[in-house]
C-alpha cells in the first residue's frame, strides 16, 4: 500500500517533470501520512495539513493539491516539500519554507464542517471508505464547467485551476462554459 | 512515415516522463508494427495485441493504451516495452514481462466483431481510412462525459481511464457528469 | 514580472519535457518580447508574430501557441525557438528555421480586425487589461466542443488541437461533441 502511494507520487512527479524529495526518510513519513489520510478518509489529504474529513471541502488539499504547480513555479517546492524542482533536488536552490497559499475561507469552511460533523446527524454510510464522500457530495459544493481560453481546456470544479495543466496559463484565463440546463456529478 | 510514428511516441514518451525501448532493432520493429497497425486499420493499435479491424473496439489499444499508465506506474514498462521507467531503461531494474491488464470482455468483444465482419454486411465505406470507424463508431460503444472528483479533468469516453492523466487519481475517482440540454459557449 | 514570464514558460517546458533555448541572452530577448506583448494585449502573444490585439484572433499564437506542439515533434523546435527538444538544446542537432505552420487565413483574419481597430467603434471596456476580450469573444468566432477520439480528451475551441496534449493523436482524431439531451458522440 505505501508502495502504491510511492508509485503514484513518483509517476506525478514524472509527468510534471518534478521530483521527489531527496532525502528518503522525509519522503517516507510524507508518504506514510497520505496513506494515513487515504486510510482514515478515503482519500490521500495532504499530510502537512489539517483535513475535515469531508471529501468536497478536502478536495483543494488531496495531494496533488489544487496549490502544489503555483508553488512549485513560484519557490521551487510544494507546502510539504514532497514535490519540487530540479535545482532544488539536486541542493543548487535551498529548500524554504513556503507559505500558505490556501484561502482562508476554504479553511474556515472545512473546519467548521469538521467540528459539526460528529455532533449533528451523521452520513448514511454506503460504503466502508466511501460514505462520507456519497453522503456530502452533491449537496454543498456548486461546481461548474471551466474552460481555458487559451488552450481549451475543459474541467468540472468549483473553481478554476490556479495553473492550467495544459498550456500553464493563469486561473483569470478560464471562463465558465455554460451549458443550457445543469450539470450534476 | 516510420519516422512520423516514431517522433509521436517521443512526443508523448517526453510528456510523460518515460523513455523508449533502448534496444534500437526490438524499438525499430515496435514501431515497424505501429506503422503497419495504422496502414491496415487507420489508427496505430498495439503492436503485440491483436485487433479486430473495428475502432471503438480496438479503441482501448490504440497505443498508447489505455493500459500503459498503471503498468508503467506498476510495473515499469507498458505490456509491449515500448514505453518505460528511467530505472528500466537504464538497466537498473530489469525488464519482467507484465501481465495482460485488458479485461477478457473487451477482448471477446472484439474478437467476436472480428470474425464477424468478413461474412456479414460489410459497413458502407465513407472516406479510404476511416469507413469503418465511421459505420461502427456511434451504434455499438455507448460514451459518456466523465469527470475526475479530484482534479476535475473532464473526458468523453466509454470507461473513465485507468489512472487521471492530470492529478493521477485512480479510476474510482471518476464519476459520471450528467448535462441537460445542448452546449454553448 | 519577467520573472514571472520566465516561470511559466520553466514550467510549461517540464510538463513537456522540452528545454528552453540554451542562450541566456537570446531566451531573455524571447521573455522580454512575450512580457511587453503581456503588457500590451493582456496576453502573452509569440513574441516572433505579429499579434492583432483582438483576443479571439490570435489565440492561437498567444505562447505556448497552437503550432509549438507540432514543430517541436517534426523539427525539434518551435517557430521562436524558445521550446526545443533535448537534442538540439544540447546542441547535437542543429537549430534550424521553422517554416509557419500557421494557415494563412488566421493571419488574414487578424491582420484585417487588426486594421478595423482604430477606425470603428471601439469595443466597451470592461475591465482593464480585458476589455478588448471580454468585447470581441463571444461574438466573431464559433468555439465548439471536442473530444479525442482515441483518450476522450474534451476541450473548447475554435478547432481541434493539432495534437491531443494528452495522447498525441493527431488532429484528424478530434470530433466535436454535440450534446443534446443526453451526450452522444
Amino acid at each position: 500500500m505505501l508502495e502504491q502511494v510511492r508509485k503514484r507520487a513518483e509517476a506525478d512527479a514524472r509527468t510534471y517533470g518534478y521530483f521527489l524529495h531527496p532525502d528518503p526518510e522525509f519522503l517516507n513519513d510524507l508518504l506514510e501520512g497520505l496513506k494515513r489520510n487515504e486510510e482514515r478518509y478515503g482519500y490521500p489529504s495532504c499530510p502537512c495539513r489539517l483535513a475535515s474529513g469531508v471529501f468536497e471541502y478536502d478536495r483543494d488539499i488531496i495531494c496533488p493539491c489544487d496549490y502544489r504547480d503555483p508553488d512549485v513555479q513560484e519557490f521551487g517546492s510544494c507546502y510539504c516539500a514532497l514535490y519540487m524542482r530540479k535545482d532544488l533536488y539536486e541542493g543548487k536552490t535551498p529548500i524554504r519554507s513556503i507559505p500558505e497559499r490556501r484561502p482562508p475561507e476554504k479553511m474556515a469552511r472545512a473546519y467548521a464542517t469538521s467540528a459539526e460533523a460528529p455532533s449533528g446527524k451523521a452520513p448514511t454510510p454506503t460504503a466502508p471508505s466511501t460514505a462520507v464522500v456519497a453522503a456530502k457530495e452533491t449537496t454543498q459544493v456548486k461546481k461548474k464547467i471551466w474552460y481555458c481560453k487559451q488552450c481549451g481546456y475543459v474541467c468540472f470544479r468549483e473553481d478554476p485551476p490556479y495553473v492550467c495543466p495544459i498550456c500553464k496559463a493563469k486561473r483569470e484565463m478560464f471562463a465558465e462554459l455554460t451549458l443550457r440546463t445543469d450539470a450534476q456529478g
